[in-house]
């Protein structure tokens, strides 16, 4: 689909070869701790588990295990009209959008890779519920849910957090991701992620690890060191329409990977973006939601900016090498 | 030509409020210094100025002002052939390019924006050479040049240089300005960029600075704060076929904005990048050359990745009162 990644075979780096930090708890006062609820905007959704027999709690006290809440400073404001309009040769538009914060766990030592699979289960559903609630406002035209992890990858909180972004346009990257898979899928009349599975699974050898309904692979093309996607098996083009056992085998899937990463990679920043079909979208043929992982290794410079390539000085085949080896302590990573 | 940017104006992030570093020299044994020539790659090229009436200087050897020499670690090799072939349902090639470094001074301790115009101009040239150099090989269809300065935005080697890529295709992000100046100019009849210099001279809010030959300019919609454009004012779709007096006028500016931003900014780590039209094209009437000039203020994360979209915490007109105040003592940069 036009992307290009140049893969350095002769000199490739392995996992110590990256200068980084690794991400550290500092501490400190943090809004999103268990007892702090009233020093951020008042809550849109919490799984609280009621005690037996006892009263529903609060809202906004704690007892949750999962907590979502408008961002303190929204990029964009939920109230209001777009009013495009022209400025000169320009347009403009008021940031009309809603900004939201999904808090991962009370527990303020918990990354989203220490998680039980069972929490990060519920962190699943609550993104769900929320991808549910916004795209009935027929305003919101793409809904994106990411994940910054550790300062190096834009993080400003350490507490572990996602966040959703819906937004009045279907933005540029993910026009274009849907329309190469629309190309693809005009000529060959199958899916392209179906497709890539399919030649992954036979190929072996970027795969990282597998459920029975997750694939967990290193891209062909990578641009990212240790880039790895999560694709569900059967196709669907909506994160928000997977079935309830989904999220069961996507929680495996995803703490899987967090943790091989871990090991790997000593605890590195990371971005985790959901891509997924635009909200107001029937079920598309040609798309197939899944997740990208990237790890923050490298810096992105001059050469990308200006060509929207990237240089990637690690194969997939050899991040996958290292990756599988994390769980599996009978495999040699060095292949020797 | 697709591209929104979030700009909060609510909480306007001003100069001082950007955690970063400031770029510092660390030191240690330097491959680009002054009588190490040996330990890079033998020269491609070098301007030396020979003592009057002296024997001309030899490769190699210390009495440059500008060296240009092949990366030690190129990201490309100049040999062989494309060979692009299918690998499954996937294209791959070989990494035919040309990947040089231009050693922008024997000092070590001057960054660009340090060095007087004189030396700035040299840089420049020495560019232009390469590039035209370099588009004689049919081979190559694009050439990218850029500079990363400080780790923060790449640079891995701290002594002022700029790199240059020659590459075997348009790439993608080049490809898409193209075409959004292309569907301008069928539209208007006019070049996009030449409307954009005489709007922002009319508005004059997003004017950093100017001189006979260029405009400095905050952009419309800046993906990062203290984005910055270099404009030349007359229409020229590639730099390397820019008049002699441009290059004087064009180290002028390029001196007059960088020290804005290192006083401003205190010494940010930025990437600079010359946008220019593909080496094998002929003059385009729809596309102008210029520079673009980022500092390295924030962090991309997952957001910017998942959209394309960038949400600036700074308007350009805001960052614009701070750049010009800093040549200009006289101007109250808060506008109270």
């Amino acid at each position: 689909m036009g992307r290009w990644v140049i893969i350095s075979t002769d000199r490739a780096k392995r996992p110590t070869d990256f200068i980084r930090e690794r991400v550290k708890l500092k501490g400190g006062f943090c809004p999103f701790c268990y007892g702090n609820e009233s020093n951020t905007p008042s809550e849109i959704l919490a799984f609280r588990r009621n005690p037996n027999g006892g009263p529903p709690r609060a809202k906004d006290a704690p007892g949750w295990t999962v907590r979502v809440v408008p961002n303190k400073f929204p990029a964009l404001g939920i109230e209001g009209t777009l009013g495009r309009q022209a400025e000169g040769m320009f347009d403009k538009m008021n940031g009309i959008g809603a900004h939201e914060v999904i808090i991962e766990t009370p527990d303020h030592n918990l990354s989203l890779g220490d998680m039980p699979e069972k929490q990060i289960e519920e962190v699943l559903w609550a993104f769900r519920d929320r991808v549910l609630d916004l795209r009935r406002d027929k305003r919101f035209k793409y809904i994106l849910i990411f994940k910054n992890h550790g300062e190096a990858a834009g993080a400003s909180l350490e507490h572990s957090h996602s966040q959703l972004i819906a937004l009045p346009i279907v933005p540029i990257r993910v026009a274009e991701e849907l329309q190469g898979a629309k190309q693809y899928y005009v000529y060959k009349e199958r899916c392209v992620f179906c497709d890539i599975i399919r030649q992954e699974l036979d190929a072996a050898v970027r795969v990282v690890s597998e459920n029975e309904d997750f694939l967990t692979v290193a891209p062909y093309a990578p641009r990212f060191p240790f880039e790895t996607w999560l694709l569900p098996k059967r196709h669907e083009s909506a994160f928000e329409n997977s079935s309830s056992q989904m999220f069961e085998g996507l929680a495996r899937a995803l703490k899987d990977l967090l943790v091989r990463a871990e090991r790997v990679l000593d605890n590195p920043a990371y971005n985790l973006i959901i891509h997924s079909a635009p909200a107001q979208d029937a079920q598309l043929d040609h798309y197939h939601w899944h997740i990208e992982f990237m790890p923050k290794l490298t810096k992105t410079a001059g050469f990308e900016w200006g060509t929207g390539f990237y240089i990637n000085p690690t194969p997939p085949e050899e991040a996958v090498r290292y990756l599988r080896a994390a769980l599996d302590p009978v495999v040699n990573p060095i292949g020797g």
